[in-house]
């Protein structure tokens, strides 16, 4: 018979994994999950689809472009591109039921219309946390999101993450000193800096706001050295506008608490050239590099931003997030070899093989296993010996019990690790 | 300052729920996942948007017009309705990887434009299990995955649940040998018998079948007792055609493995008015009710079809499965007071409020009682005491410290238990 078949394909831009490769996928969600949870963040979990309206309050542009939007019924409905978005319609929706300072995360699937790019994914996994308070939020804060994306790269065993870390103020401060009318395009130009790379950055300054201007600019972005070192050059500046000072002190509170909270030096660095463009941020910004594969770009950003809700609410809710981009980091991790290194136990402790008419036994030998909490499964198929075997070989186990009349006459119970390759018989399934 | 503000709500038939309710939600999907992988299922996650014409190969009327689809760029895209359809669409794509018997599990979000109903979702969880087999496979997979439904209510301390069992192989049989023209439309008569009652049951039914055979019908779908004496009873009919042979054959032998596993008599019931509509089951078909709520239906429904994959492949597919429709179960069990009375952990270990500026110490507290692997968070805004002790009273928090300056010189902890309202002092964090 010959039917006619679909290939089974999916759509470009989507990730989706074997299940060798998904269990560590998994693996990695539930590690971040803790150090979410322990460190007592509320989890939500809001619907993939809402009213186009509600997601498009503020976005324009190029995000207005990447998203799925489409119409049912009378409905105009978009699939959200961020978290953050449906987190400040969620909050201002049930603010009175809330207790502030309210710490949230959300680990979930984004949708964005992308060009289809390597390491780009149309529908992908962001890991956020926000912390959202009700007229006022400490500083301290913005610090403490950065140690909990430090805890979820160390809990997964990441080492070469290197935050960058700034706050916008400065450089606002530092424009508004250099008089530059045109801040938002020389905020766009700085952004793209690691992109397009010196020479062209700075040619490019210049067209916009002088060669005398650009070359202070410059030298300021250039500050190098240690992060105190940074943090004293930046201070020796010694400009009187209000957003400066503020900035500095700022930055500076920020960096004293992530070492309080256990962030190392190494793990971070002060680089005032971080902006994430146009996005909602106003204060603290950070981004989150791979070193040796920055290329790659940031795996993990966010920062703080005055008023979280202001589309959905008038009450004042500052807040300070960070997200990591899941999708993008496993395809990172992939490319780099992390994922083929990645230790993860073996997933099963026993596999029970029935040999004959054994099932009443082999699924009494399971339930024994089961009320110890050891995971266990039984091969059901009626097949030969050698391809039970082959499947018990196969499924990534721990040992394997092989159920014969003998064993279930004997009640005796032979058990093969399946690392080492050692038999041992046991009396009873008592003493397992 | 006014501003315009969108009011933030979401779309009708959407599920969102507060922090306290999400994670009673979230402890019920981490029992079934454990349940789930102790038993050997692979976890796998699929797009939620898959190309129209893939997942659409096989459905057509009531499903189709309830699928969220839509255009974009070229391409004509839907959001998956069920976790099955994509799950064959997986086995066909990625069959030369796989080892079979194929046990998977799948927990995520389905889309259906249904007519806004009370415990009717357009957007809900759905957890799956399946197990396919290359050629065939064994019937007492067919039990296997009722018997972990079974686990999975049994872990989240749910009771009143009573699987109703069939195969559709023995109704199959019996319409054979009544010599029934319209087999269809009585199967979808029967399906409705719960909704519309034994009277305009048997009312319609003899408008198509006659009385004699109606008469015939009603008497074999009515047959009550234990499952024991409904079994003998089906059996007693005596009837020669094949597909009721061997339907009673599959069906006598889930009953055995079901006891086996550990599925009690009490937990489930024959039931041959079980149908599952029109999809695309051939053998054992189930569902769930609650008793005492039957009126909600069905709260976990499977079933086992003989060729899953048959849209995207030429290979022979067999498979069993089963899905919770968490989304209305967790509706229902609102209903019924018992998301109310389920019992979950607190879910922090420590909250630590500095008084006055004693953060170091407060930080270096929280880094030691992290190295423990307990919980913790710190209570960063400047406050009154007072509004930092209802914090403390509101957020769930097993223990409270207060660290005021006096601690950080004598590096004494007061340590106070919020259930018992006990405080203890202890000489040293390390102690902790």
């Amino acid at each position: 018979m010959k039917r006619n078949v679909i290939k089974p394909t999916i759509l470009p831009g989507f990730m989706e994994l074997l299940p060798k490769e998904q269990r560590i996928f998994n693996d990695i969600v539930s590690k971040i999950t803790k150090v979410y949870e322990d460190n007592g963040c509320l989890a939500i979990d809001t619907p993939i689809i809402e009213k186009a309206e509600v997601l498009l309050a503020k976005t324009g542009g190029e995000t207005e472009k990447q998203v799925y939007s489409f119409e049912k019924g009378k409905n105009n409905l978009a699939l959200r591109f961020d978290l953050t978005v449906p987190f400040a319609r969620y909050v201002a929706q049930y603010y009175n039921d809330m207790t502030f300072p309210f710490k949230r995360y959300q680990i979930g699937k984004v949708y964005r219309g992308e060009r289809n790019q390597r390491g780009r994914y149309r529908e992908f996994y962001q890991c956020d946390v926000d912390i959202i308070g009700k007229d006022k939020l400490s500083i301290n804060n913005d610090a403490l999101v950065i140690s909990l994306a430090s805890k979820a790269f160390k809990s997964i065993g990441l080492k070469d993450y290197r935050f960058q870390i700034s706050n916008r103020k400065i450089l606002k401060g530092i424009l508004n000193e250099l008089q530059i009318a045109n801040v938002n395009k020389v905020m766009i130009l700085i952004d793209k800096y690691e992109k397009i790379g010196k020479e062209l950055f700075l040619c490019e300054l210049e067209k916009i706001i002088g060669a005398e201007k650009s070359k202070y600019l410059n030298r300021v972005l250039d500050i190098k050295g240690t992060n105190k070192q940074i943090m004293e050059n930046i201070i020796k500046l010694n400009l009187k506008d209000k957003y400066f000072i503020e900035g500095i002190e700022e930055l500076n509170k920020i960096y004293s608490t992530l070492l309080m909270l256990g962030v190392e030096e190494q793990e971070f660095e002060i680089n005032l050239k971080i902006i994430r463009g146009l996005d909602y941020y106003t204060g603290t910004v950070f981004e989150t590099i791979l070193s040796g594969n920055e290329s790659y770009g940031s795996i993990c950003s966010g920062g703080r931003y005055d008023n979280l809700a202001e589309n959905y609410t008038t009450n004042i809710l500052p807040g300070v997030g960070i997200s990591i981009g899941l999708t993008r980091l496993f395809f990172v991790l992939k490319e780099i070899g992390f994922i083929e290194k990645y230790k993860i136990d073996k997933r099963l402790d026993y596999l029970i093989i029935p040999i004959g008419d054994t099932m009443e036994y082999s699924c009494e030998v399971m339930r024994a296993l089961e009320n110890k909490g050891l995971s266990c499964t039984i091969y059901f198929e009626e097949n030969s010996l050698k391809k039970k075997l082959s499947y018990a070989n196969k499924i990534d186990v721990r040992n394997v019990i092989l159920i014969g009349e003998e064993e279930v006459k004997s009640k005796k119970v032979k058990i093969k690790n399946m690392l080492s390759g050692d038999e041992i018989i046991i009396d009873s399934i008592e003493i397992l």
